[in-house]
């Protein structure tokens, strides 16, 4: 017989149910599915029982009582929190560059003298396999202790066709090796490197003609991403890229219409990608259309944040019918962080997101994101017991109390992986 | 013999050295005193030793060694964090009201509701000291965990003599039953409460002539404050209540120019104050008068960021000649955290800080705004110690990871009580 572990009497489970097969969308967003004085029963790696407390415990006793039992007195409790946009694997920080940046050196000039991304692809390509898993492990941990429980994983900054593929060897190690699941996206397409500065077509064939088919052989990426933006790689490219993935059976990704209006929300609608991000500049015609194909809109309000620009228009975006997810964007260049909640309180401050809405977004609409909803985002009997006990009393103190990590509890399959705060088991 | 504890190989120490008699100043302000390979040496409950760490090693053996031995290999120390301008004591959180504000409903609508500072005030009333004290002790755990070892703490949610009375003594038992420190700061004038709506003046003088004495008889408070603002006290009241305060030995602070350009600033520097708080809306006349009388401006890039409003001109008051320091404002209504670290990456983005102004900000200036820079805020010889470790390299990740506690050990008094990120001792 398999484990059971109760979650007692919680002050709001946040269930977000109901959006296994479709994520949420305008007013249903608002709806995080609050049961107030609730318990949850896990048996073994998945959710038995959710709803009000006295029948949980029932539950309980007639099969003879739990092993673990969780005091969720006071607290709030959520689904495993998802974040669906990471550059995980990468070496080396760029905390000089930043604080240059925050001095007037404008981002273009860095990159003339061969930092800012380029730094982190040289640095990328020097470290080693074992180095670049050591490096984001530790990450890893700092997202779990905020109650992060699965997080998307892009290549990009290896840029060769050796590189990518030991940047995805990376991120199907950390899926194994930790319990932070981890969905690996192929980005050989985030920038062109300096040996192909003079012939990007080039390397879009590159990306086409051996990176897709040797990752997709090896069966390292589930999702193909590519940066489409001014100076970087053109619709005409990233169309090119994105069709060849899907024939390899890679689902497509876009980073669209970040820096400038260049049609990325349209293209992310016509490739029927699972998911546009950024969206700074999205054109309201291109998000009508995402609507319309029923593309997620991931958006990365730290990012705008840490490079002190204006986020992207989520109300809008919310009110034309796209579903929104919320992601740390997590990467040395422009998203420092893996603190997920504090990206909840971006959200609220600086889009407008009401707590209900930012808890949808990082979970069943992030789950959504990652293809993943059939079995995570939501707290519904038979999903993988991904848990967060909050100490809360409520949903909205959880980005109410902006820049303090509140989790308490979290449990991942089912088990308890982080205890009063702090890594266990 | 006292207990010898030895902080080992740093990567960087932040001293902050060479301004305990007067706060930092202008360019100064961008040196936060880094020491690189360095060790320090603390003897009981004061700092013995700082410099490389090879002398720190020698130090420590001819004394026959360390009791406590801490390995700052590849982190980074600083001195405890001083966060001079919190309304620490209060009961209840107003999550439902900032949802209410997010959905567009303005403050002025719940404060006729009755809602706002009086739900505050309604339930600080009704509490008991020990409720107070309770709540505030969570407060400060976690304030600890974020690497602050001082607070300042006002009252001012009482609004009767009892009331303030209550709240005071509440402060008092925080400070001796709690390894931080905790600064006494009377707030009497914070709000008109709404007995008295139809004759502020006569609150006035409840404040001076029966406030005030009882505070100081009973030596509850080190300093006097007053919410300068349209339509709260006017600068002839806030002039009052801080000549009054003198008189009875408690040093002057002033909530300045938050909302509109009142003539805060220029009070603050007519009374000597020792701080003058907010400043969004500070003339420059003002300001310039600030750095004539040596008046600390403490900034609150939080409030502003959780009221979505434009943060105060930080370059403008530092290239003034005025000294800044950094605070949380950790109350329920505009700015409910104790996150100092976020607060500093707050400073660095929204105020154009650098990291090292952001730490001098926090650290010894924010000691000379509570008075206590003679014994806290810098690391050097005969100070208390005081001091963090950050799971950093430097300086600059304190900021840049934004959102995330990189703090890893705390020492207060020479002892250790936070180990791992987690409260011990
Ligand atoms: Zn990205
Ligand atoms: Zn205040």
């Amino acid at each position: 017989m398999s484990r059971i572990t109760y979650i007692k009497g919680a002050a709001q489970v946040a269930t977000v149910a109901g959006a296994s097969e479709a994520p949420k969308r305008g007013a249903a967003m608002a709806d995080a599915g609050i049961l107030e004085n609730a318990g949850i029963v896990v048996e073994g790696d998945r959710i038995a029982f959710v709803g009000p407390d006295a029948e949980a415990r029932r539950y309980v006793a007639e099969r003879g009582g739990a092993d673990v039992v969780i005091d969720a007195a006071g607290k709030t409790v959520t689904p495993g929190l998802v974040d669906p946009h990471t550059h995980l694997v990468f070496a080396g920080y760029r905390e000089v560059e930043w604080v240059r940046r925050l001095q007037g050196t404008p981002y273009l000039e860095i990159l003339r003298e061969g930092g800012g991304i380029l730094e982190t692809m040289r640095r990328t390509r020097a470290a080693s396999e074992e180095e670049l898993v050591e490096a984001a492990k530790r990450r890893l941990d700092r997202f779990l202790l905020h109650g992060v429980t699965t997080v998307e994983a892009k290549s990009g900054y290896g840029l060769t066709v050796a590189d990518e593929l030991k940047q995805l060897r990376a991120v199907r190690r950390l899926h194994e090796a930790h319990p932070v699941d981890v969905v690996a996206t192929f980005l050989g397409a985030h920038a062109v490197p300096p040996e192909y500065r003079h012939d990007p077509d080039a390397y879009v064939a590159l990306v086409v003609d051996e990176m897709l088919p040797r990752v997709a052989d090896a069966g390292l990426a589930e999702f193909c991403d590519v940066f489409c933006e001014e100076g970087v790689f053109t619709v005409a490219q990233a169309r090119r890229i994105l069709e060849a993935a899907k024939r390899w059976g890679l689902k497509p990704k876009l980073h669209a219409d970040e820096m400038h209006p260049c049609g990325g929300a349209e293209l992310a609608a016509e490739v029927r990608a699972v998911s546009a991000d950024h969206l700074l500049k999205a054109s309201p015609a291109g998000v009508a259309r995402m609507a319309e194909a029923g593309v997620v809109a991931v958006l990365l309000p730290g990012t705008a944040f840490f490079l002190r620009e204006p986020p992207a228009d989520a109300r809008a975006i919310i009110a034309a019918g796209v579903p929104v997810a919320l992601a740390t964007d997590c990467n040395p260049g422009s998203s420092p962080t893996v603190a997920l909640p504090l990206i909840m309180s971006l959200a609220c401050l600086t889009m407008g997101l009401t707590p209900e809405e930012a808890l949808v977004a990082s979970t069943i609409n992030a789950a959504h994101a990652v293809g993943r909803a059939h079995e995570i985002g939501s707290i519904e009997v038979g999903k993988k017991a991904d848990l967060v006990v909050f100490d809360a009393p409520n949903v909205a103190h959880i980005p109410y109390q902006y820049g303090v990590n509140l989790v308490d509890t979290v449990l991942k399959n089912g088990a308890v992986v982080v205890e009063g705060g702090v890594r266990c088991g």
